[in-house]
């Protein structure tokens, strides 16, 4: 006689936690079949929405971290790394527990077979509590987020809080509805001419394809990290996440809260891992290459994400890296507005999103404009001013630019003087709260169209260029040129003729970039809205993948069947 | 003035092909929801089906072909190549166009942006018109798969002509399902306090990916590439066709018909290429090394498979390998009906399936039966029995083996002596209509549990090992480490006890291979359904996709999206 099987993954037991988040769940399959708007986390942190006291707790919580072991029960040889400096200076020293490749893979293995035996509903609902849990500690993720991104604290709330939480569910809708379109079990019937016809009874399982590994960045720890991990996580895969050395404390909250509510769930913990690794350790490599991975998550830079692709053969790997963002300006109908907005995106976080426009391009001999025509210069001058009156008083920039996440950056900014004609400059910003953060305001740099070897590579930092061209038209040649070479994740247009905002829209869908046309209000091209926008194309170079489609979850999970007569 | 776009794919014309077939579409795409039983091109070649004289029109246009230039007036330099040899002796000398790769891709290229404009529902509906007029030739098509793969007729016609229209119309629904999953634009409104709402138009555009290269193989040329060329012509993408050099005709014959039918709805021909080309010049891997080739779909060897895996790194590599196929025997109710399914499926096609057993797992003690207890050797005794009956005469025997596909098999067969006991030796049958075909019959060889150097890869053909194990126990283990290492494609097992039908099919679930349990009547284990059975998994070595599910379509299109305030 055989031994019993331990559990099949052909039996869902009723879920709890799928009941209990239901219709948030049906709600999210709507917005990701209508794409219009929807949020299910409220992105502001008025006490009005969250309650007097949640943001002080928050806080607290976050505080009581610091100059600590962070409480994580997961396995390890039991030493501690600190790896963290705050942009801002805050003292962080959190001390997160240790453990090599083979013993987290070990974990991470062994825990795999209970959760994919759970089915689909089962592990969607533990990954929906898992979403309320953190949102029920935004403030404190938030903090964490602030404290080591350099993010000020509205932005870090809303990005690495509501919008975070946004975009895994967005990921979570997704997988569920790839894991459900075809049905658990199925009857085939095959007429057979005069005779019987031939039935069979078929099983079909959602098989996980291994242990999910999520490689995270410093800029923005939990937005950028969230889908890959809720989509793996919810397709069966065990995920390991291996956060930068800079930003760990977001991650390892994550990983606190998401081991919390498994355990709770009767479900091994160590489905959800974090991977704090020593200064130099390269913990990353280590686990990409190893075959136990067969699923990677990426976001930074061009170098090691292509390393990736080329090298963690065994794994499919998901990657976003750098590009030239790009804004084509041929005319608008409302020039203060245009100059207001690419200010505004140009200073949000000193430029260090990945979506933060780099190229201007603009016609040499100006553009038409509500207020008549405007050389090249006023075009220049008009966003300079826009920087310039954002960034005028320290108090109220801060809230806006926040600090400069590493060295990196700074050094990148005091090149830009040898680069072109600097038409603002950077200047150095006092932080009121933090004596010791470095706020850097944008630069702005007038190069020409032939110094293609300049705008032509990313710039990351608070850093762009007003390239002049011969024409419009001569802009959308670069504009298709660089993005198709270099890659971008953001491309804009202003223009008052539908032909040129077609022919724009033309050379984004050549070049595989997403495009905003005319923005001159409270919508910005550096901004994009889980349910609603795509964020990346993965059809040019900056990245390989796009949060969140079917491409982005189909490939985590594959499906096993069983037909039996019958 | 900017040039006006040349078309804008926002706009989708009605398509008068999409609406003729609607219907069959969504049938189809009810039928991969369900995933129970549908087919929508009969599979039987009967004149009360297809009519009096289609069988006979059929072979009149495949004769037609034999010793001519094949008709296709692609771009190329105008020389010729003849290729193909019938494993049944026929004549065939069929002379199709040459061209190189820079002059086929260059043609794939300039085909690309009118079909992408075109729209997903113009894109499909002319995919299923070129399915209804390969269905209008099925007999012609079914001749040519007959004449050169060495399927019997009625195999050709069934697996080459229905069953291969069956799978092209799953992977087209599959394509549109997932192109229309999001909405063609939508309207996004976030409120915004007490303010006016923020509103955008959101234009979400269907990119293909670029060029695909289908590569064929010479067993199935049409079965297992239509798929594929469906699949990536459907999203958008050209497609050029390297047919393998023994079977040109049937894809040359598809390609035929797929540039009639695009010509007539006013797109351009070569968005179908036939690639085929002259004897070593290695054409496949000029075209997968090529930076426009971004989708491969390739069935054939492990070592060609991986070595696309490996190099073609600037496209998604779809492909089918080799594997081990395993029968687990542990205990039946219908001695004779297995033994009868064992054999025929052994016998099918002279074991040339992708999915044919190799390998038979059986108890050296032997197993329960509704006959009673059979020893190993009595097992064995009744397989071999069931084979020699279906091989008696060769009048009859041939309408199921067809033909020996090539040297390489006859080689094979004749090593099998010296492996192990022999069981069952292969024998030489004249064919009655083909004196020069070469038939032979299934070899069925004893082997011990340690020889898994032998039965441990694949023997292409009609060589199947009995291996005698422990226990039920230990051909499980057996099972799942040789599928976990070498790949399957197809696993059965034969069991009295749910208990053991439930260890089977938790192994099947880890090893990543799909289990067919007590196959005793009319469904074999090397047959999978179109709209019901996944063939292949993606989670085992064998193959890195399933025809057809979400990831097999999902990465052949990206969106990309422009938003418009408004």
């Amino acid at each position: 006689m055989m031994a019993v099987m331990d559990a099949s993954d052909v039996v869902t037991t009723p879920s709890p936690l799928y009941a209990r988040h239901a219709k948030t769940l049906e709600r999210a399959l709507s917005a990701i079949a209508d794409r219009g708007y929807w949020s299910a986390y409220p992105e502001s942190p008025s006490p009005r929405v969250y309650g007097e006291t949640a943001a002080a707790e928050g806080e607290a919580a976050f505080r009581g971290y610091l100059g600590a072991d962070f409480p994580l029960d997961q396995p390890g040889a039991g030493d501690r790394v600190a790896t963290e400096a705050s942009p801002f200076g805050i003292d962080l020293g959190v001390r997160y527990p240790h453990a090599d490749a083979d013993t987290l893979l070990a974990a991470a293995r062994a825990a795999l077979p209970g959760w994919r035996a759970a089915g689909p509903p089962a592990r969607v609902g533990v990954c929906l509590e898992i979403l309320a849990r953190l949102h029920a500690h935004i403030f404190e993720l938030a903090n964490a987020v602030h404290a080591t991104s350099g993010q000020a604290f509205v932005m870090a709330f809303q990005a690495g809080g509501a919008h975070a939480l946004d975009r895994a569910l967005e990921a979570l809708a997704y997988s569920y509805a790839e894991m459900t379109r075809h049905p658990g079990s199925a009857r085939w019937e095959k007429p057979a001419g005069r005779g019987e016809p031939l039935t069979m009874t078929k099983t079909f399982h959602v098989v996980p394809r291994g242990v999910a590994l999520v490689v995270g960045c410093n800029t923005f720890p939990t937005w950028n990290s969230y889908p890959g991990i809720f989509a793996s996580l919810a397709t069966g895969n065990p995920v390991v996440i291996k956060p930068h050395p800079g930003a760990v404390l977001p991650l390892a909250i994550t990983v606190r809260y998401a081991r919390e509510v498994l355990a709770e769930a009767g479900f091994d913990p160590n489905l959800v891992q974090l991977a704090a690794e020593a200064p130099g350790e390269g913990l990353a490599s280590t686990l990409a290459l190893r075959p136990e991975v067969r699923i990677i998550d990426f976001t930074g830079s061009t170098e090691y994400g292509d390393w990736l692709e080329a090298n963690a053969r065994q794994a499919t790997v998901y990657t976003e890296k750098a590009g030239v963002n790009t804004i084509v300006v041929d005319s608008t109908d409302d020039f203060a507005g245009m100059c207001r907005n690419i200010g505004f995106s140009l200073t949000l976080y000193s430029g260090q999103m990945c979506t933060t426009p780099q190229n201007i391009l603009i016609p040499s001999g100006g553009i038409a404009t509500d207020q008549g025509w405007r050389s090249f210069d006023e075009v220049a001058a008009g966003i300079a001013g826009a920087v310039g009156k954002l960034t005028a008083d320290p108090a109220r920039a801060v809230e806006l630019t926040g600090a400069i996440v590493n060295d990196g950056v700074s050094a990148r900014l005091d090149e830009v003087a040898g680069l072109g004609t600097v038409l603002l400059a950077s200047r150095e910003l006092a932080h009121p709260a933090y004596p010791d953060a470095v706020v850097r305001t944008p630069a702005l740099v007038r190069l020409g169209a032939a110094d293609v070897a300049i705008y032509g590579r990313e710039w990351f930092g608070p850093i762009s260029f007003l390239v002049e061209t011969d024409s419009t038209a001569h802009s959308l040649e670069i504009f298709r040129e660089t993005v198709t070479e270099r890659g971008a994740l953001t491309a804009a247009v202003y223009a008052t003729d539908s032909t040129v905002l077609d022919a724009a829209e033309a050379a984004a869908v050549d070049a595989g970039v997403h495009l905003s046309c005319n923005l001159t209000g409270g919508v910005f091209v550096n901004q994009s809205a889980a349910f609603s926008d795509f964020h990346a194309s993965g059809a040019n170079p900056a990245a390989n993948a796009a949060l969140t489609d079917g491409a982005y979850v189909a490939g985590r999970f594959r499906i096993v069947q069983s037909r039996r007569p019958g």
